[in-house]
């Protein structure tokens, strides 16, 4: 009964072509940006029978450093690569053409709407919705850039096994540094969890789980100073003693302590940012410039979740669509 | 690995308890309606450490209607009943009283916040959120009422099968009704289209589908003035000639013209409603009384999708978390 109403098997004739290929059409809309928040309004696009293409670095997205996912509605109790599997095939249902290796190096106002610049071609299209998300932010250190993979790292998903029965230390007082902490005691043998501020400020979930757990030790009120080691890291400085020592021994650090907004190929569009550089949307995922929409960790949200920046993609993909149709009404399911 | 990270396995110890013994506690919030945006809500305010219960006239929602949601980003093609099983078993990882047969009938204002009474008892909380959805509209023609299930019906998920190499109708012209319609050709020998306007208003994809489809007659530009037969359904009567002749012979009669928000318990409370009936939130979730949370197919939204609707719950989940706890900040992940 399914199939036959369901979408006919994808053929992927333009998934099929080249880059080159691809960059010689006048695009409806492309996605710059592989995570959830993308993929979402390519889904969308697509079903709005727009001609979509979606350009990443690498599909994926910061949510496949997350080891567990358990809020986004309807996928339960799932790992963040599990999670964008699903979105993965999701889109392969649809014959929607998902690049990547694509490193967008600027976004500019062209004849017919925009022009996406990557390190190897040019593509054009009438709209644009951006979901590049965030890059982890650094420490800014002494040594921290020479110990990176060294001891230093910014996702325990991926390393925390490396420290089994070690001695490891998070940096970091969010939600994300309280998850990966809890993570790290899977393997490590104990886990300081240094915090600038006097308390965590994780999901109270989360929170209950630290708490429980005797292999997390807080340090509340202290910021690492340097990172030391020569073949590999072996020590981190505090500004305050712990324990009456200002040298904190340490196998690994992880440092979790925030992001930036990927926004560095849109300077001369003069796209609206706030203090934080995030873009300002409405509620409609439009920004100030006119055929450009974004979604996700990349825009000013009060609640940066999966499931918030899926909807904002959503959106986006009905305002491309309002536009390049000219506004006309999309009747609501 | 997952497992000693993940939530423990969940007791049940408030879900195993009789509806008297809940209707005892003052809960923090208690979300009103079972389908996906409700259930959405409940597990995030769960995760927020929230006393949390919902109440419903039954789990599901009118997603269990349809018959394939292709849209809802994560979850790949699927049916509308599979789709509301993976929300429920999603809740059910917690520790979450889900009530069935609950029929609020009204919600008022009480000493600890709002008190929700139902058809056999009441329950206090600080804060509601609100996600009842809507209800079916029906054509109001004489003979609707008499024949409902003797050859009417509302849902052509629920019914189509009984009409197997038959000649049914369906009223409506937006994307349900085409969805629907689809899904009856499966079945039925013939399928009218019956619009009151001069065109159908489906999403692309559908409408793409519906042009393919040669079972499927559109009648444009007419209105069903009333439905005829004794023992069952055999024809109606329609405002216009269809192939000379204003009487239409049938077997079935569908329609799917629109929703009425479920807002009848609210009358004392002074929900600030719109013209057409639908509640009115900010970007928060927030409606005009404090503590009092609307999200879903209920609210006043542009787009009324299962994703956006649960991404409104979720929301309305964080506003009630901070409402409890004196505006603290929540950190996003």
């Amino acid at each position: 009964m399914t199939e036959s109403v369901s979408s006919p098997i994808p053929e992927h004739v333009l998934a099929k072509k080249s880059t080159e290929e691809l960059s010689e059409e006048l695009w409806d809309t492309i996605i710059i940006g592989g995570g959830c928040v993308g993929i979402s309004a390519a889904i969308y696009a697509y079903r709005f029978n727009m001609k979509t293409l979606l350009l990443s670095k690498e599909l994926g997205g910061l949510i496949t450093w997350t080891h567990l996912v358990e809020n986004y509605p309807g996928l339960g109790s799932v790992s963040g690569i599990e999670m964008m599997e699903k979105f993965i095939a999701h889109a392969k249902l649809f014959d929607i053409p998902l690049l990547e290796e694509q490193d967008v190096v600027e976004v500019r106002k062209g004849d017919s709407g925009f022009e996406i610049k990557t390190k190897k071609t040019v593509f054009r299209t009438k709209t644009v919705i951006f979901a590049t998300g965030t890059t982890v932010k650094q420490l800014g250190v002494p040594g921290e850039e020479r110990l990176k993979s060294k001891g230093v790292s910014y996702c325990a998903t991926c390393d925390a096994a490396f420290f089994r029965n070690k001695i490891v230390a998070m940096v970091g007082s969010g939600d994300s540094a309280c998850k990966e902490a809890l993570l790290l005691t899977e393997f490590a043998a104990k886990v300081y969890l240094i915090a600038r501020g006097d308390r965590l400020k994780p999901e109270p979930i989360n929170a209950k789980r630290v708490a429980e757990n005797s292999k997390i030790i807080p340090i509340y009120n202290t910021k690492v100073l340097s990172i030391e080691g020569t073949e590999k890291l072996t020590h981190v400085v505090l500004d305050r003693p712990y324990d009456g020592n200002t040298l904190l021994k340490l196998d690994g650090l992880f440092i979790a302590i925030g992001h930036i907004a990927n926004t560095e190929m849109l300077q001369d569009l003069h796209i609206m940012l706030n203090a934080k550089g995030e873009i300002v949307i409405d509620q409609q995922s439009r920004t100030n410039v006119p055929g450009f929409y974004a979604a996700g960790d990349v825009v000013q949200s009060t609640y940066k979740q999966a499931i918030t920046g899926v909807a904002e993609g959503v959106i986006a993909a009905f305002s491309a669509y309002r536009h390049i149709t000219g506004g006309e009404e999309v009747v609501p399911k």
